[in-house]
């Protein structure tokens, strides 16, 4: 069976400014690739709700899960969690559960609730809630959206929570194999293999190196064996002038 | 008049896996903000044809310029030149202006020209070269797609080359204005800000310095007066307490 695909969308005006980094793409990538379901499809959009919601709709439709960062605070421009709720046609209010664990948190430090903090415990009916360990403000699952914070500290946090829920595949596997050649030098060896090995994934990544060229070939898939022999083969160009 | 729109769509599966930490969509916002065009939406999308050439008709269609990264190479993987031409309706080749200036570096470089390194000098006919000033191997643009090298030395050449031919509007200008106090205490006063100054944008940036809430405020737009008016605004909020 082909594993779970899934997609990711990106909310927030200081990404698309050079502002901030995103640098929750690249964890989520990574972790996603650990249980098995292959990210397909990233985009990035601003704080503006039609431009959210017509991506939810789009990514929720093609991709088995979708995960969301960003827009879930109490300001102004935190609008995510409605755009969810429109996209999706669910209800949203002020939830109990929510609004019960806010509670407890300001309560523990002493700060009063108001009600930028309050827009925090707005969760669409029907969805299930993500623990925040971080900060208490949850986020939320409804049906196959994944809604969580943009703070990298808070993401990664509800990520860990969220990832032993869902159903994985088979991890992909890689294995990289540096050679001492230029890309151009190795590129139709390489397209042997691809012919070879239909089950497996090959990319190359040339590199430059005290004014030398090399190639880093990833060779992916989720058999070991496979991966194994494949770079065995790899490994037998290693040797070969760098100009034939 | 309003800014130019821009869309950038990242190649490349190497992003989705989690391999690589995608630098590119970070530099490229930068330099947009600076000369005024509006990155509006990202895209990340694998070394796919059907998934490349969807992208790049609804990015193409949706917004002024659309840059890209990635898959501009000689191996097999590389098929970035080949996608956009089906995108855009257009015939590609071994075009004899590519194949010069490829042909002129390897000749220094005393290395052999190949099938492999051939690939590099397709080109889709009525493309524009852009100056690959560190390998090379050339970008394009076609229509107002702008297609680029992944590796993040060339892209940032490139970007460098092919700015200053495109009409921008006016820069971007933000101040950030940092306020001890949590995101939620200070919200309540920036929606009366949101209204104030409908020209301008409030991004709000929750942070935690030695166990305090603080919130750093960028003011974003166009007019340096109204910006510094309303920044001057933020900063009197500063000396409240941190709850009220």
């Amino acid at each position: 069976m082909a594993n779970p695909t899934a997609a990711m969308l990106v909310i927030g005006d200081e990404i698309l400014s050079g502002r901030t980094r995103d640098a929750n793409m690249y964890h989520l990538a990574g972790k996603l690739t650990e249980v098995g379901i292959n990210l397909t499809e990233v985009r990035v959009v601003s704080d503006d709700e039609p431009a959210i919601v017509a991506a939810v709709r789009a990514l929720s439709g093609n991709y088995d899960q979708v995960f969301t960062s960003g827009g879930i605070g109490p300001t102004h421009d935190d609008i995510t969690a409605d755009c969810i709720a429109k996209a999706m046609g669910a209800n949203i209010g002020v939830r109990d559960d929510a609004l019960k664990i806010l509670q407890a948190h300001y309560d523990r430090q002493g700060i009063e609730m108001n009600e930028a903090r309050l827009r925090m415990a707005r969760i669409p009916d029907g969805a299930q809630l993500i623990d925040n360990p971080v900060s208490a403000a949850p986020g939320f699952s409804l049906g196959n959206v994944h809604v969580m914070a943009g703070v990298p500290a808070i993401f990664e946090a509800m990520v860990a929570g969220l990832l032993p829920t869902l159903t994985g595949g088979q991890p992909l596997i890689s294995e990289t194999v540096r050679i001492d050649r230029a890309e151009g030098e190795i590129a139709e060896f390489l397209n042997i293999l691809v012919a070879e090995y239909p089950d497996l994934s090959f990319g190359s990544y040339p590199f430059r190196f005290d004014g030398a060229f090399g190639t880093n070939v990833v060779v992916r898939g989720t058999e070991r064996d496979q991966i194994e022999r494949a770079a065995e083969r790899l490994r037998s160009q290693q040797g070969k002038p760098n100009s034939d």
